[in-house]
Protein backbone atom coordinates (compact mmCIF):
# COMPACT_ATOMS: atom_id res chain seq x y z
CA UNK A 1 0.00 0.00 0.00
CA UNK A 2 1.15 3.36 -0.44
CA UNK A 3 -0.22 6.06 1.68
CA UNK A 4 -1.22 9.64 0.61
CA UNK A 5 0.21 12.92 2.18
CA UNK A 6 2.78 11.36 4.57
CA UNK A 7 4.77 15.00 4.10
CA UNK A 8 2.07 16.72 5.43
CA UNK A 9 0.65 19.07 2.70
CA UNK A 10 -2.25 19.26 4.68
CA UNK A 11 -1.51 16.75 7.65
CA UNK A 12 2.05 14.80 8.51
CA UNK A 13 1.27 10.60 7.69
CA UNK A 14 -2.14 11.96 6.95
CA UNK A 15 -3.08 8.57 5.27
CA UNK A 16 -1.34 5.93 7.42
CA UNK A 17 -2.96 7.98 10.52
CA UNK A 18 -6.26 7.91 9.09
CA UNK A 19 -5.54 3.90 8.43
CA UNK A 20 -5.03 3.54 12.02
CA UNK A 21 -7.77 5.44 13.19
CA UNK A 22 -6.06 8.04 15.38
CA UNK A 23 -7.15 10.58 13.10
CA UNK A 24 -10.46 12.59 14.23
CA UNK A 25 -12.87 14.46 12.55
CA UNK A 26 -11.71 17.99 14.08
CA UNK A 27 -8.51 17.27 12.73
CA UNK A 28 -9.73 16.86 9.20
CA UNK A 29 -12.35 19.29 9.08
CA UNK A 30 -9.48 22.20 10.44
CA UNK A 31 -6.14 20.97 8.36
CA UNK A 32 -5.49 23.29 5.37
CA UNK A 33 -2.81 23.37 2.80
CA UNK A 34 -0.30 26.47 2.38
CA UNK A 35 -2.71 28.00 -0.01
CA UNK A 36 -5.99 28.20 2.94
CA UNK A 37 -7.60 24.71 0.78
CA UNK A 38 -9.33 22.77 3.38
CA UNK A 39 -8.82 19.03 3.44
CA UNK A 40 -12.57 17.86 3.17
CA UNK A 41 -13.14 19.89 -0.14
CA UNK A 42 -9.24 18.91 -1.81
CA UNK A 43 -10.87 15.22 -0.54
CA UNK A 44 -14.35 15.91 -2.53
CA UNK A 45 -12.40 17.09 -5.62
CA UNK A 46 -10.72 14.03 -5.57
CA UNK A 47 -14.14 12.05 -4.91
CA UNK A 48 -13.60 10.78 -1.94
CA UNK A 49 -16.60 12.53 -0.47
CA UNK A 50 -18.56 10.17 2.04
CA UNK A 51 -16.34 7.32 1.34
CA UNK A 52 -15.27 5.44 4.25
CA UNK A 53 -11.36 5.20 4.56
CA UNK A 54 -9.49 2.13 4.60
CA UNK A 55 -9.13 0.74 7.97
CA UNK A 56 -6.40 -1.42 9.29
CA UNK A 57 -7.67 -5.15 10.33
CA UNK A 58 -5.70 -6.70 13.33
CA UNK A 59 -7.21 -9.82 11.70
CA UNK A 60 -5.87 -9.79 8.62
CA UNK A 61 -2.65 -7.70 8.62
CA UNK A 62 0.26 -9.13 10.59
CA UNK A 63 2.77 -6.44 10.37
CA UNK A 64 4.01 -3.35 8.32
CA UNK A 65 7.53 -2.93 5.83
CA UNK A 66 8.21 -0.17 4.67
CA UNK A 67 10.71 0.73 2.07
CA UNK A 68 12.06 4.36 1.65
CA UNK A 69 14.93 6.45 0.59
CA UNK A 70 17.44 7.14 3.05
CA UNK A 71 17.41 10.48 2.15
CA UNK A 72 20.85 10.77 4.10
CA UNK A 73 24.59 9.98 2.48
CA UNK A 74 25.15 7.38 5.11
CA UNK A 75 24.84 4.09 3.02
CA UNK A 76 26.46 5.53 0.38
CA UNK A 77 29.67 6.76 1.63
CA UNK A 78 29.60 3.20 3.36
CA UNK A 79 29.09 1.45 -0.15
CA UNK A 80 26.23 -0.19 1.50
CA UNK A 81 23.09 -1.05 -0.80
CA UNK A 82 20.36 -2.07 1.98
CA UNK A 83 19.74 0.03 5.59
CA UNK A 84 17.51 -1.64 8.41
CA UNK A 85 16.36 0.59 10.36
CA UNK A 86 16.26 -0.03 14.20
CA UNK A 87 14.39 2.90 14.88
CA UNK A 88 12.31 6.20 13.93
CA UNK A 89 14.07 9.19 15.82
CA UNK A 90 11.81 11.01 17.66
CA UNK A 91 11.88 15.32 17.90
CA UNK A 92 11.85 18.39 20.05
CA UNK A 93 10.86 21.56 18.55
CA UNK A 94 11.52 24.81 20.69
CA UNK A 95 11.27 28.47 19.81
CA UNK A 96 13.35 31.07 21.89
CA UNK A 97 12.33 34.76 22.19
CA UNK A 98 14.44 37.45 23.20
CA UNK A 99 12.69 40.35 24.72
CA UNK A 100 15.09 43.49 25.33
CA UNK A 101 14.57 47.41 24.07
CA UNK A 102 14.18 48.73 20.45
CA UNK A 103 16.08 51.85 20.62
CA UNK A 104 18.24 54.32 17.92
CA UNK A 105 21.47 52.58 16.28
CA UNK A 106 22.78 56.14 15.87
CA UNK A 107 22.61 57.53 19.02
CA UNK A 108 22.42 54.87 21.75
CA UNK A 109 25.94 54.45 23.30
CA UNK A 110 26.62 50.73 22.99
CA UNK A 111 26.97 49.81 26.61
CA UNK A 112 23.57 51.68 27.25
CA UNK A 113 21.71 48.97 24.51
CA UNK A 114 19.24 45.94 26.04
CA UNK A 115 20.23 44.22 22.48
CA UNK A 116 18.01 41.08 21.69
CA UNK A 117 19.49 40.24 18.40
CA UNK A 118 23.06 40.40 20.14
CA UNK A 119 21.87 37.96 22.83
CA UNK A 120 20.18 35.72 20.26
CA UNK A 121 23.23 35.32 18.43
CA UNK A 122 25.20 34.66 21.65
CA UNK A 123 22.56 32.47 22.87
CA UNK A 124 22.43 30.59 18.81
CA UNK A 125 26.35 30.30 18.81
CA UNK A 126 26.37 27.98 22.81
CA UNK A 127 23.86 25.78 21.24
CA UNK A 128 25.85 23.66 19.10
CA UNK A 129 28.49 22.73 22.24
CA UNK A 130 25.28 22.21 24.51
CA UNK A 131 24.01 19.98 22.17
CA UNK A 132 27.32 18.05 21.76
CA UNK A 133 27.94 17.69 25.47
CA UNK A 134 24.49 16.48 26.13
CA UNK A 135 23.27 15.00 23.40
CA UNK A 136 23.92 10.90 21.94
CA UNK A 137 26.57 10.29 19.22
CA UNK A 138 22.79 10.24 16.73
CA UNK A 139 21.36 13.21 17.83
CA UNK A 140 21.38 15.89 15.39
CA UNK A 141 20.04 19.46 15.44
CA UNK A 142 19.17 22.46 13.23
CA UNK A 143 18.62 26.59 13.80
CA UNK A 144 16.29 26.93 11.23
CA UNK A 145 14.63 30.21 11.34
CA UNK A 146 15.70 33.58 12.93
CA UNK A 147 13.67 36.44 13.20
CA UNK A 148 14.96 40.15 14.87
CA UNK A 149 12.37 42.94 15.23
CA UNK A 150 11.34 45.67 13.73
CA UNK A 151 14.19 43.99 11.66
CA UNK A 152 15.55 47.41 10.22
CA UNK A 153 19.48 48.20 10.21
CA UNK A 154 19.01 51.77 12.16
CA UNK A 155 16.92 49.93 14.92
CA UNK A 156 18.83 47.96 17.92
CA UNK A 157 16.29 44.41 17.87
CA UNK A 158 14.05 45.28 20.61
CA UNK A 159 12.70 41.81 20.25
CA UNK A 160 14.04 38.49 18.54
CA UNK A 161 13.12 34.79 17.78
CA UNK A 162 14.73 31.96 16.98
CA UNK A 163 13.16 27.83 16.07
CA UNK A 164 14.78 25.30 16.68
CA UNK A 165 14.87 21.37 16.62
CA UNK A 166 16.76 18.34 17.92
CA UNK A 167 16.55 14.28 17.24
CA UNK A 168 17.42 11.38 19.05
CA UNK A 169 15.83 7.56 19.03
CA UNK A 170 16.23 7.94 22.74
CA UNK A 171 13.63 9.98 24.45
CA UNK A 172 15.48 10.45 27.66
CA UNK A 173 18.63 11.99 25.47
CA UNK A 174 16.20 14.28 23.80
CA UNK A 175 14.82 15.08 27.84
CA UNK A 176 18.46 15.62 28.33
CA UNK A 177 19.38 18.10 25.92
CA UNK A 178 15.88 20.14 26.35
CA UNK A 179 17.05 20.30 29.83
CA UNK A 180 20.59 21.33 28.93
CA UNK A 181 18.92 24.08 26.52
CA UNK A 182 16.74 25.40 29.73
CA UNK A 183 19.77 25.99 31.52
CA UNK A 184 21.70 27.65 28.55
CA UNK A 185 18.54 29.91 28.52
CA UNK A 186 18.65 30.94 31.88
CA UNK A 187 22.76 31.61 31.21
CA UNK A 188 21.98 34.22 28.43
CA UNK A 189 19.65 35.71 30.32
CA UNK A 190 21.47 36.15 33.41
CA UNK A 191 24.76 37.28 30.97
CA UNK A 192 23.23 39.95 28.87
CA UNK A 193 19.84 41.50 31.33
CA UNK A 194 17.73 40.44 28.17
CA UNK A 195 14.22 38.18 28.78
CA UNK A 196 15.10 35.05 27.75
CA UNK A 197 12.14 32.45 27.16
CA UNK A 198 11.49 28.86 25.54
CA UNK A 199 8.74 26.98 24.80
CA UNK A 200 8.49 23.32 22.96
CA UNK A 201 6.22 23.68 20.46
CA UNK A 202 6.63 20.61 19.01
CA UNK A 203 7.33 16.79 20.61
CA UNK A 204 7.50 13.47 19.00
CA UNK A 205 8.31 10.58 20.88
CA UNK A 206 11.26 7.97 19.15
CA UNK A 207 9.90 4.66 18.25
CA UNK A 208 12.00 1.42 17.99
CA UNK A 209 11.53 -0.68 15.18
CA UNK A 210 10.31 -4.88 15.65
CA UNK A 211 13.25 -6.67 16.37
CA UNK A 212 11.64 -10.12 14.80
CA UNK A 213 10.86 -8.06 11.39
CA UNK A 214 14.27 -6.24 10.95
CA UNK A 215 15.65 -9.78 11.09
CA UNK A 216 13.63 -10.58 8.50
CA UNK A 217 14.72 -7.85 6.50
CA UNK A 218 18.78 -8.49 7.43
CA UNK A 219 17.95 -11.93 5.92
CA UNK A 220 16.52 -11.58 2.99
CA UNK A 221 19.09 -8.73 1.99
CA UNK A 222 22.10 -11.45 2.47
CA UNK A 223 19.30 -14.15 0.51
CA UNK A 224 19.90 -11.42 -2.24
CA UNK A 225 23.76 -11.21 -1.57
CA UNK A 226 23.25 -7.64 -0.59
CA UNK A 227 25.18 -5.62 2.30
CA UNK A 228 23.24 -4.62 4.69
CA UNK A 229 23.53 -1.93 7.94
CA UNK A 230 21.51 -1.26 11.37
CA UNK A 231 20.63 2.57 11.25
CA UNK A 232 18.33 4.62 12.52
CA UNK A 233 16.12 7.26 10.54
CA UNK A 234 16.09 10.55 11.34
CA UNK A 235 13.20 11.29 9.97
CA UNK A 236 9.71 10.56 10.59
CA UNK A 237 7.60 7.94 8.59
CA UNK A 238 4.29 6.04 8.45
CA UNK A 239 5.43 3.61 10.18
CA UNK A 240 6.11 4.81 13.22
CA UNK A 241 2.48 5.42 13.05
CA UNK A 242 1.97 1.45 11.58
CA UNK A 243 4.33 0.41 14.83
CA UNK A 244 1.74 1.69 17.33
CA UNK A 245 -0.98 -0.88 15.87
CA UNK A 246 1.09 -3.79 14.61
CA UNK A 247 4.83 -4.62 14.33
CA UNK A 248 6.38 -3.15 11.76
CA UNK A 249 10.28 -2.71 10.41
CA UNK A 250 11.85 -0.75 7.64
CA UNK A 251 14.45 -0.89 4.94
CA UNK A 252 16.39 1.69 2.78
CA UNK A 253 18.32 2.35 -0.03
CA UNK A 254 20.97 4.47 -0.90
CA UNK A 255 20.00 8.44 -1.78
CA UNK A 256 22.71 9.94 -4.48
CA UNK A 257 25.02 12.13 -2.79
CA UNK A 258 22.63 11.99 0.39
CA UNK A 259 20.26 14.65 -1.37
CA UNK A 260 16.53 14.88 -0.57
CA UNK A 261 13.55 17.47 -0.25
CA UNK A 262 15.03 19.11 -3.38
CA UNK A 263 14.91 18.27 -7.46
CA UNK A 264 18.43 16.79 -7.10
CA UNK A 265 16.74 13.79 -5.13
CA UNK A 266 17.51 10.47 -6.95
CA UNK A 267 18.30 6.71 -5.92
CA UNK A 268 19.77 4.14 -8.84
CA UNK A 269 17.32 2.08 -10.37
CA UNK A 270 19.68 -0.94 -9.84
CA UNK A 271 19.07 0.07 -5.93
CA UNK A 272 15.63 0.35 -6.01
CA UNK A 273 14.82 -2.53 -7.83
CA UNK A 274 17.01 -4.59 -5.09
CA UNK A 275 14.78 -2.85 -2.50
CA UNK A 276 12.23 -3.80 -3.92
CA UNK A 277 13.43 -7.82 -4.05
CA UNK A 278 14.39 -7.57 -0.97
CA UNK A 279 11.09 -6.14 0.79
CA UNK A 280 9.04 -9.14 -1.05
CA UNK A 281 11.40 -11.99 0.44
CA UNK A 282 10.86 -10.07 3.66
CA UNK A 283 7.22 -10.20 3.38
CA UNK A 284 6.79 -13.49 2.16
CA UNK A 285 9.24 -14.85 5.36
CA UNK A 286 6.51 -12.85 7.22
CA UNK A 287 3.32 -14.30 6.20
CA UNK A 288 4.92 -17.77 6.04
CA UNK A 289 5.85 -17.37 10.01
CA UNK A 290 1.97 -16.04 10.45
CA UNK B 1 12.33 77.03 9.33
CA UNK B 2 11.44 73.62 9.75
CA UNK B 3 12.11 71.03 7.06
CA UNK B 4 9.33 68.54 6.22
CA UNK B 5 10.58 64.49 5.89
CA UNK B 6 13.90 64.82 6.87
CA UNK B 7 13.10 60.70 8.18
CA UNK B 8 12.66 60.38 4.60
CA UNK B 9 9.11 58.98 4.56
CA UNK B 10 9.76 59.35 0.46
CA UNK B 11 13.07 60.90 0.96
CA UNK B 12 15.64 61.29 3.90
CA UNK B 13 16.22 64.90 4.67
CA UNK B 14 13.83 65.94 1.84
CA UNK B 15 12.74 69.35 2.69
CA UNK B 16 16.33 70.44 3.24
CA UNK B 17 17.89 68.77 0.22
CA UNK B 18 15.26 70.43 -1.76
CA UNK B 19 16.40 73.99 -0.48
CA UNK B 20 19.61 73.11 -0.94
CA UNK B 21 19.41 72.43 -4.87
CA UNK B 22 20.44 69.20 -4.35
CA UNK B 23 17.22 67.15 -5.36
CA UNK B 24 16.87 65.97 -8.82
CA UNK B 25 13.22 65.77 -11.16
CA UNK B 26 14.08 61.78 -11.05
CA UNK B 27 14.67 61.81 -7.89
CA UNK B 28 11.10 63.31 -6.90
CA UNK B 29 9.37 61.15 -9.91
CA UNK B 30 10.88 57.84 -8.14
CA UNK B 31 10.30 58.45 -4.45
CA UNK B 32 7.58 56.15 -3.34
CA UNK B 33 6.49 55.89 0.68
CA UNK B 34 5.93 52.30 2.34
CA UNK B 35 2.34 52.17 0.94
CA UNK B 36 3.49 52.94 -2.46
CA UNK B 37 2.15 55.98 -2.66
CA UNK B 38 4.35 58.50 -5.56
CA UNK B 39 5.82 61.68 -3.70
CA UNK B 40 4.64 64.17 -6.87
CA UNK B 41 0.71 62.68 -5.68
CA UNK B 42 1.15 63.44 -2.46
CA UNK B 43 2.71 66.75 -2.88
CA UNK B 44 -0.17 67.79 -5.22
CA UNK B 45 -2.95 66.79 -2.30
CA UNK B 46 -0.97 68.72 -0.08
CA UNK B 47 -1.99 71.73 -2.31
CA UNK B 48 2.01 71.91 -3.68
CA UNK B 49 1.64 71.02 -7.36
CA UNK B 50 3.77 73.52 -9.72
CA UNK B 51 5.00 75.61 -6.76
CA UNK B 52 8.42 76.78 -7.42
CA UNK B 53 10.43 75.09 -3.79
CA UNK B 54 12.32 77.22 -1.35
CA UNK B 55 16.15 78.01 -1.88
CA UNK B 56 18.94 78.50 0.14
CA UNK B 57 19.76 81.94 -0.78
CA UNK B 58 23.18 82.63 -0.08
CA UNK B 59 23.11 86.69 -0.26
CA UNK B 60 20.58 86.06 2.67
CA UNK B 61 21.33 82.78 4.56
CA UNK B 62 24.59 83.15 6.34
CA UNK B 63 24.59 79.67 8.22
CA UNK B 64 22.39 77.37 9.66
CA UNK B 65 21.51 76.06 13.56
CA UNK B 66 19.90 73.24 14.42
CA UNK B 67 18.00 72.78 17.56
CA UNK B 68 17.14 69.02 18.28
CA UNK B 69 16.54 66.68 21.01
CA UNK B 70 19.40 64.57 21.27
CA UNK B 71 17.66 60.81 21.15
CA UNK B 72 20.19 59.39 23.35
CA UNK B 73 20.98 59.05 26.89
CA UNK B 74 24.33 60.91 27.42
CA UNK B 75 22.97 64.45 28.45
CA UNK B 76 20.84 63.17 31.22
CA UNK B 77 23.69 60.84 32.16
CA UNK B 78 25.78 63.50 32.95
CA UNK B 79 23.20 66.02 34.37
CA UNK B 80 24.00 68.32 31.38
CA UNK B 81 20.95 70.46 29.95
CA UNK B 82 22.93 71.75 26.46
CA UNK B 83 24.85 69.50 23.38
CA UNK B 84 26.80 71.53 21.06
CA UNK B 85 27.86 68.88 18.27
CA UNK B 86 30.89 68.66 17.44
CA UNK B 87 29.75 66.39 13.94
CA UNK B 88 27.30 64.35 12.49
CA UNK B 89 28.00 60.88 11.87
CA UNK B 90 28.39 59.25 8.33
CA UNK B 91 27.25 55.48 8.10
CA UNK B 92 28.21 52.43 6.46
CA UNK B 93 25.18 49.70 5.51
CA UNK B 94 26.54 46.09 4.61
CA UNK B 95 24.59 43.45 3.27
CA UNK B 96 26.42 40.08 4.05
CA UNK B 97 25.51 36.63 2.62
CA UNK B 98 26.21 33.31 3.29
CA UNK B 99 25.76 30.36 0.79
CA UNK B 100 25.19 26.61 1.79
CA UNK B 101 23.49 23.95 0.95
CA UNK B 102 19.73 22.81 2.27
CA UNK B 103 19.14 19.71 3.08
CA UNK B 104 16.98 17.06 5.88
CA UNK B 105 17.77 18.17 9.13
CA UNK B 106 16.74 14.81 10.34
CA UNK B 107 18.74 12.85 7.93
CA UNK B 108 21.76 14.77 7.12
CA UNK B 109 24.84 13.73 9.79
CA UNK B 110 25.99 16.75 11.52
CA UNK B 111 29.50 16.80 10.01
CA UNK B 112 28.04 16.42 6.38
CA UNK B 113 25.87 19.80 6.44
CA UNK B 114 26.71 23.41 4.28
CA UNK B 115 24.61 24.87 6.86
CA UNK B 116 24.51 28.66 6.08
CA UNK B 117 22.56 29.70 8.88
CA UNK B 118 25.19 27.80 11.44
CA UNK B 119 28.34 30.35 9.60
CA UNK B 120 26.10 33.66 10.21
CA UNK B 121 25.61 32.95 13.73
CA UNK B 122 29.33 32.21 14.22
CA UNK B 123 30.13 35.19 11.57
CA UNK B 124 27.80 37.42 13.83
CA UNK B 125 29.13 36.59 16.88
CA UNK B 126 32.70 37.43 16.15
CA UNK B 127 31.55 41.61 14.75
CA UNK B 128 31.68 42.84 17.73
CA UNK B 129 34.93 42.32 18.65
CA UNK B 130 36.19 42.90 15.63
CA UNK B 131 34.56 46.43 15.65
CA UNK B 132 35.81 47.07 19.44
CA UNK B 133 39.16 46.47 17.32
CA UNK B 134 39.40 48.57 14.81
CA UNK B 135 36.40 51.18 15.24
CA UNK B 136 36.98 54.32 17.44
CA UNK B 137 35.71 55.26 21.12
CA UNK B 138 32.40 57.10 19.56
CA UNK B 139 31.71 53.93 16.90
CA UNK B 140 28.41 52.59 17.48
CA UNK B 141 27.02 49.47 15.76
CA UNK B 142 23.84 47.49 14.89
CA UNK B 143 22.75 43.95 13.69
CA UNK B 144 19.15 45.17 12.40
CA UNK B 145 18.30 42.48 10.10
CA UNK B 146 19.21 38.23 9.80
CA UNK B 147 16.95 35.62 7.84
CA UNK B 148 17.49 31.97 6.99
CA UNK B 149 16.50 30.03 3.88
CA UNK B 150 14.11 28.27 3.68
CA UNK B 151 13.12 28.87 7.28
CA UNK B 152 11.77 25.76 7.96
CA UNK B 153 13.06 23.80 11.39
CA UNK B 154 13.48 20.98 9.31
CA UNK B 155 15.64 21.92 6.72
CA UNK B 156 19.64 22.86 7.38
CA UNK B 157 19.37 26.67 6.10
CA UNK B 158 20.87 26.62 2.58
CA UNK B 159 20.91 30.29 2.41
CA UNK B 160 21.36 33.11 5.22
CA UNK B 161 21.73 37.16 5.05
CA UNK B 162 22.73 39.71 7.64
CA UNK B 163 22.16 43.36 7.64
CA UNK B 164 24.12 45.59 9.78
CA UNK B 165 25.42 48.95 9.79
CA UNK B 166 28.25 51.14 11.55
CA UNK B 167 28.42 54.94 12.03
CA UNK B 168 31.87 56.77 13.26
CA UNK B 169 32.30 61.17 12.45
CA UNK B 170 35.57 60.04 10.97
CA UNK B 171 35.37 58.45 7.60
CA UNK B 172 39.08 56.89 8.00
CA UNK B 173 37.18 55.10 11.15
CA UNK B 174 34.58 53.85 8.96
CA UNK B 175 36.95 52.65 6.02
CA UNK B 176 38.69 50.73 8.57
CA UNK B 177 36.26 48.90 10.07
CA UNK B 178 34.84 47.67 6.62
CA UNK B 179 38.30 46.30 5.86
CA UNK B 180 38.50 44.33 8.95
CA UNK B 181 34.52 43.11 8.19
CA UNK B 182 35.92 42.18 4.90
CA UNK B 183 38.75 40.39 6.17
CA UNK B 184 36.34 38.58 8.80
CA UNK B 185 34.02 37.57 5.63
CA UNK B 186 36.92 35.61 4.40
CA UNK B 187 38.18 34.07 7.68
CA UNK B 188 35.03 32.65 8.27
CA UNK B 189 34.38 31.22 4.71
CA UNK B 190 37.48 29.86 5.68
CA UNK B 191 36.67 28.03 8.47
CA UNK B 192 33.32 27.03 7.48
CA UNK B 193 33.50 26.12 4.12
CA UNK B 194 30.50 28.62 3.47
CA UNK B 195 30.09 31.20 0.48
CA UNK B 196 30.48 34.46 2.26
CA UNK B 197 29.73 37.56 0.47
CA UNK B 198 29.66 41.33 1.79
CA UNK B 199 28.07 44.23 0.05
CA UNK B 200 28.00 47.88 1.33
CA UNK B 201 24.81 48.65 0.42
CA UNK B 202 24.82 52.46 1.88
CA UNK B 203 27.42 54.71 2.60
CA UNK B 204 26.85 58.44 3.60
CA UNK B 205 30.29 60.62 5.03
CA UNK B 206 30.70 62.16 8.15
CA UNK B 207 30.49 66.03 8.42
CA UNK B 208 31.74 67.96 10.86
CA UNK B 209 29.69 71.03 12.12
CA UNK B 210 31.47 75.06 11.68
CA UNK B 211 33.53 75.78 14.98
CA UNK B 212 33.36 79.40 14.57
CA UNK B 213 29.10 78.52 14.82
CA UNK B 214 29.50 75.98 17.56
CA UNK B 215 31.37 78.40 19.31
CA UNK B 216 28.42 80.78 19.74
CA UNK B 217 26.39 77.68 20.90
CA UNK B 218 28.72 77.22 23.75
CA UNK B 219 28.77 81.11 24.65
CA UNK B 220 25.30 81.31 24.20
CA UNK B 221 24.27 78.28 26.66
CA UNK B 222 27.13 79.80 29.07
CA UNK B 223 24.88 83.19 29.11
CA UNK B 224 21.96 81.28 30.29
CA UNK B 225 23.63 79.94 32.66
CA UNK B 226 23.33 76.85 31.17
CA UNK B 227 26.49 73.72 31.53
CA UNK B 228 27.13 72.27 28.09
CA UNK B 229 29.26 69.47 26.77
CA UNK B 230 30.44 69.04 23.17
CA UNK B 231 28.99 65.65 21.93
CA UNK B 232 28.54 63.79 18.07
CA UNK B 233 25.38 63.27 16.57
CA UNK B 234 24.83 59.38 15.76
CA UNK B 235 21.81 60.35 13.85
CA UNK B 236 21.66 62.30 10.54
CA UNK B 237 20.16 65.76 10.26
CA UNK B 238 19.53 68.33 7.85
CA UNK B 239 22.27 70.30 9.30
CA UNK B 240 24.41 67.69 7.30
CA UNK B 241 22.77 68.29 4.09
CA UNK B 242 22.54 72.89 4.75
CA UNK B 243 26.72 72.31 6.28
CA UNK B 244 27.45 71.69 2.64
CA UNK B 245 26.57 74.37 1.50
CA UNK B 246 26.54 77.12 4.49
CA UNK B 247 28.33 77.60 8.33
CA UNK B 248 26.07 75.12 9.83
CA UNK B 249 25.66 73.58 13.66
CA UNK B 250 22.98 71.76 16.28
CA UNK B 251 22.74 72.00 19.90
CA UNK B 252 20.93 69.26 21.39
CA UNK B 253 18.03 69.09 24.67
CA UNK B 254 17.97 65.95 26.47
CA UNK B 255 15.82 62.97 26.12
CA UNK B 256 13.90 61.40 28.73
CA UNK B 257 15.52 58.34 29.09
CA UNK B 258 17.41 58.30 26.02
CA UNK B 259 14.45 57.51 24.47
CA UNK B 260 13.74 57.69 20.84
CA UNK B 261 11.57 56.80 18.03
CA UNK B 262 9.28 55.23 20.56
CA UNK B 263 6.31 56.41 21.94
CA UNK B 264 7.95 57.05 24.76
CA UNK B 265 10.22 59.62 23.26
CA UNK B 266 9.92 63.08 25.29
CA UNK B 267 11.89 65.91 26.56
CA UNK B 268 10.70 68.64 29.54
CA UNK B 269 9.62 71.72 28.64
CA UNK B 270 11.94 73.76 30.74
CA UNK B 271 14.88 71.86 28.23
CA UNK B 272 12.73 72.99 25.56
CA UNK B 273 12.40 76.22 27.07
CA UNK B 274 15.99 76.44 27.47
CA UNK B 275 16.80 74.70 23.95
CA UNK B 276 15.06 77.78 22.32
CA UNK B 277 16.34 80.24 24.57
CA UNK B 278 20.11 79.46 23.77
CA UNK B 279 19.17 79.15 20.12
CA UNK B 280 17.83 82.30 19.59
CA UNK B 281 21.00 83.87 21.40
CA UNK B 282 23.17 82.53 18.97
CA UNK B 283 20.98 83.84 16.05
CA UNK B 284 21.20 87.05 17.58
CA UNK B 285 25.33 86.88 17.67
CA UNK B 286 25.58 85.45 14.65
CA UNK B 287 23.38 88.42 12.77
CA UNK B 288 25.73 90.71 14.72
CA UNK B 289 28.86 89.36 13.03
CA UNK B 290 27.08 88.98 9.79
Amino acid sequence: MSFADEEGTFLATLGSTAFCGELTGEAVQAARDAAGRALPEALAAAGYAGRPPARLDRDRHVGFLELHIEQGPRLEAAGVRIGVVTGIAGMRRRVVAFTGRADHAGTTPMGRRRDAGAALVRHAAAVGDVIAAHGGPDTVWNIGRIALEPGASNVVPGRAELLLEHRDLDDAVMDGVNAALEALEAQTAAATGIGVQGTTVAARRGAATDARLAGLLEAAAAEHGASSVRMPSGAGHDARVLGRHVPAAMLFVPSIGGRSHDVAEDTAEDDLVLGVQVLATAVGALLDQA
